[in-house]
């Protein structure tokens, strides 16, 4: 295994100079944050289909428990159960609108990752940056479980557990956990933990920060110890139930599939569930006794639980959703936690946003009404008040609002206009619209995926390490 | 699935023109002789160990099933679940002997496959071509269930069902069903079927001919039908305890594997068996209520059932043994077929050779002796006179002998001694002589492979085709 030490060593060291002039002792936190040994026990895999290019070139790298989708390079990294799913990629001769320029890309856009580790990590969409349209570039970065990293190139970068970096591109920063950025463009900045920043130009700004003490229960990054706390616990809980779904090779779908709609095969189904047309489920999605309306959705590593979500509900990337009841039209962001009990249930109207990196966690019942845009941490309503507001009373903020711990300065209408639009945008690319023939999108498409496994050498100096692997179409 | 469609139009054709000097309907053969809708439904597979060097490139192909290992080329090829077993290629640096002359190889030999079409084919060795040494060619060639291709480079051949080419250069040649040829070099050559050759240069001349009535019933080759007869009806019988083992992706030992032996995960066990030290068992074997000795081997395709086999035994590539005992050093040839019955066993005596194509179907309890050569088809002791003889007596044959439907012909000594050499060379192959530290063969190195799936197109034109693939160290 030494061949595979080298690597870890060096991708760390790579790193540690990208990140020499914040004030951030990586050593500390990366020193056993992974189990080398587990390295070779885990096979990858890569899904071809007949909708997406497809281009894979791994090279020099351990891809253990991870999942590729359309065209992507990995060199010189490790990838531990992460997914690099290229379907939104910009492909040759689309146009890309940067402000009030348009570009045309003259080849395909690659997900390329060098020197860099990766933990249980999302990688989707593609690169926003305007420099480089058709490179989504991940280098010399360390990311830690459960981080997302949506759209968004980065350099020289730590991601702590539960951290997203959405449309957002990065040179040398520190996320903290469970902090969102969405800030178009950062460098050398250290981000604490539990920051969720949502910024767009001069336009908006919203910032919202976890009270420290609190959040610490739900996830943290203790030295030594890795990523803790009762987000964790939750994940290792549901493993075993994803275990048998690697040991074989075809599955049946555990469920009735209507027209439109997709089940990745990766994704685990317990309890009675039922799916209505056009809803999609990512692979690493956990689905109980819940139903899910027409064009709902569940993302990777979404776990929805006796909930009842009506139709066209995004859930995004990371989400949790238990004992809740979302009326049609509701966005759940990222990594959100939303957790009601038993007699103890969330309602959510019709259209309302759950804020990426929402907790919600209930010990009365509770209703957010139509609507509205929630964040932060919630226990009860009375927490309810000082974490949302309606998208009237919002879309009506010219200069500045705050409540509670959130403060949000610029053009209201122009912020919600942009949340909607997204979400429109997400439900068209999850092809939630499909009439049968028009308006197919990731549901439609992953329907027919072919699944490939890959595995490292297990045994000699290469062991953990993967053959050089080219794949085209 | 147009594009496989062509793919196979275009293999047959190209054949077709090879053979066109030979009076031989291939048309009439290869019509349906291939259900294009299975090819979408199988993987193909290879492994990955640090004993072999790897190289695998395949390209618009379709390996439906298919199994490789070491440095394996496919283009324009359908392999349907056949073995391309590279685990024997000469190495770069090594030296190949021919005759008086030694060459170095300045590269890795590779097996290559274009425009062919191999059913449950099974490929191994190493080209035995001093015109090419590092070039294992197999091109514009059709082989049909259960042939061996083994050390044979081919251009324009025919392969009939359960044929074997050993050691021996192909051009534009028709096998027939069941026959076995080991000649060299061969030429624009129709071989008739159940015709069994052994050939070295002037030396000596082996050759027997399965009575075609008899052969019949176990093998033959139907217009429009394909391979039919005893022999098909075996295969498909067992076919269904395959099936579970592909359906996994991690498979616990099936029984206590000792030192230095090894089991391939794509072998089946049933009843109570056991394995000694060294023995090898190969993917597609299938071993059932016996007991192998140590340093007994079972190939690719192997059945072997109710059977003892005491140690250093060679069961070669499609042999079937059932009821039967097999002492020491007894060699099983390619395909055989040896089926006693309860309390109407076979028992092989130390040092026989049961030679490749031999049937031997008994109604009556028989012993053959020890150090005796066996061949033909053989129902009784009364049919073993007229198709055995002493290797001691055929050593003192100078000239030629004639025995039932069997002619000699040449020195007898150099016969039973090239055969006798071979025999402890794949012992040695195998690794039935590892003592802990030396001497490691096939049964060591196999230890330790891990198995990459791969999956073709399931939609649109491409449909049945895998993707370009290319895989290095």
């Amino acid at each position: 295994m030494k061949q595979l030490e080298k690597l870890f060593e060096r991708i760390v060291s790579r790193t540690k100079i990208n990140l020499r002039e914040l004030d951030f002792d990586l050593d500390k936190y990366v020193k056993d944050i992974l189990p080398l040994e587990q390295l070779t026990k885990f096979y990858s895999f890569y899904g071809i289909t007949s909708h997406h290019p497809i281009h894979f070139r791994f090279k020099n790298s351990n891809l253990a428990g991870s999942y590729f989708l359309g065209i992507c390079n990995v060199e010189n990294s490790i990838l531990y159960k992460s997914d690099i799913r290229g379907d939104e990629l910009k492909l040759k001769d689309e146009s890309f609108q940067f402000q009030d320029t348009e570009i045309i890309l003259d080849v395909d856009e690659i997900i390329s990752i060098k020197n860099s580790l990766l933990i249980k990590t999302l990688v989707h969409n593609f690169s926003h940056d305007p420099e480089k349209i058709d490179l989504f570039l991940i280098k010399n970065t360390i990311s830690c479980p459960y981080a997302n990293i949506h759209g968004a190139p980065m350099d020289g970068c730590f991601l702590g557990p539960f951290s997203t970096v959405d449309l957002t591109t990065l040179h040398d920063c520190v996320i903290g956990t469970f902090s969102y950025v969405q800030a178009g463009r950062l460098s050398h900045t250290n981000v604490p933990s539990g920051q969720v920043w949502v910024k767009y130009g001069e336009l908006f700004d919203f910032k919202y920060r976890f009270p420290e003490e609190e959040l610490r229960h739900y996830i943290t990054l203790k030295p030594g110890e890795g990523a803790v706390g009762r987000f964790m616990d939750f994940a290792e809980d549901r493993k075993t139930e994803f275990q048998r779904l690697y040991n074989v090779v075809h599955l049946d779908s555990p469920i009735e599939v209507p027209l439109g709609a997709s089940i990745n095969r990766y994704s685990v189904f317990l309890g009675q569930s039922h799916i209505e047309e056009n809803v999609l489920v990512a692979q690493r999605a956990f689905i109980e006794s819940s139903y899910m309306g027409k064009g709902a959705n569940a993302q990777e590593n979404c776990y929805i639980s006796e909930s009842r979500l009506e139709g066209y509900n995004v859930t995004a990337h990371g989400a949790t959703i238990i004992h809740a009841k979302l009326n049609q039209k509701v966005f759940v962001g990222f990594n959100s936690f939303i957790q009601g009990k038993k007699d103890c249930e969330l309602t959510v109207g019709r259209g309302s946003i759950i804020m990426p990196h929402t907790i919600i966690h209930l010990s009365d019942p509770m209703e957010i009404p139509p609507g509205y845009l929630v964040w932060g941490y919630i226990k009860n309503a009375e927490d309810l008040k000082n974490n949302s507001i309606s998208l009237d009373r919002l879309s009506k903020v010219k200069d500045k609002i705050e409540i509670g711990n959130m403060t949000f300065k610029g053009s209201g209408a122009v912020f919600v206009d942009a949340f909607q639009h997204r979400i429109e945008h997400i439900l068209e690319e999850n092809g939630a619209y499909f009439d049968g023939e028009l308006n197919r999108g990731h549901a439609q498409m992953g329907q027919n995926i072919s699944f490939n496994i890959i595995q490292p050498y297990s045994r000699g100096p290469l062991e953990g390490l993967y053959p050089s692997i080219e794949i085209q179409p």
